[in-house]
């Protein structure tokens, strides 16, 4: 039986890839994957930001390797700062 | 309604902070912190893994600033590495 900790690593990685498989890479986010995935799975976090230029600045701080898309660890690391604030 | 992604997160950080606030920094792991969670959070991946220093490894892995202790971020970012292999 997985623990609840299993189950919710898998909920995020499946969701990440759910995303990330639209266009482009297949293992990797791009800013309208990113979009999308924010607007429909993380809506409560959404609703309370008023900066319309969100995305773009997410993408920015998320794609470290300048390609225009988002690999899986940082996707991640960035929600849970935002979590954690 | 919180979404599945908006409950995993959550679970995410409460299983740290249930661990992280048992001893030393309330909000970081502590050697002993992190192989109790490890034992009883994630038995399905400890029961794959053979090497004896595992726990050893990981805190090394974790432990960006050398204070023998693990912060939320870090540690996610571990988790998600093991479980995408």
């Amino acid at each position: 039986v997985p623990t609840q900790l299993e189950i919710a690593m898998d909920v995020m990685i499946r969701t990440f890839h759910r995303y990330s498989c639209r266009e482009g890479d297949r293992f990797k986010l791009s800013k309208g994957e990113l979009k999308m995935l924010l607007q429909r799975e993380l809506t409560e976090f959404l609703s309370c930001q008023k900066d319309p230029e969100l995305v773009d600045k997410m993408m920015q701080d998320l794609d470290a390797n300048e390609d225009n898309e988002v690999a899986c660890n940082d996707y991640f690391v960035e929600q849970l700062k935002k979590k954690g604030k």
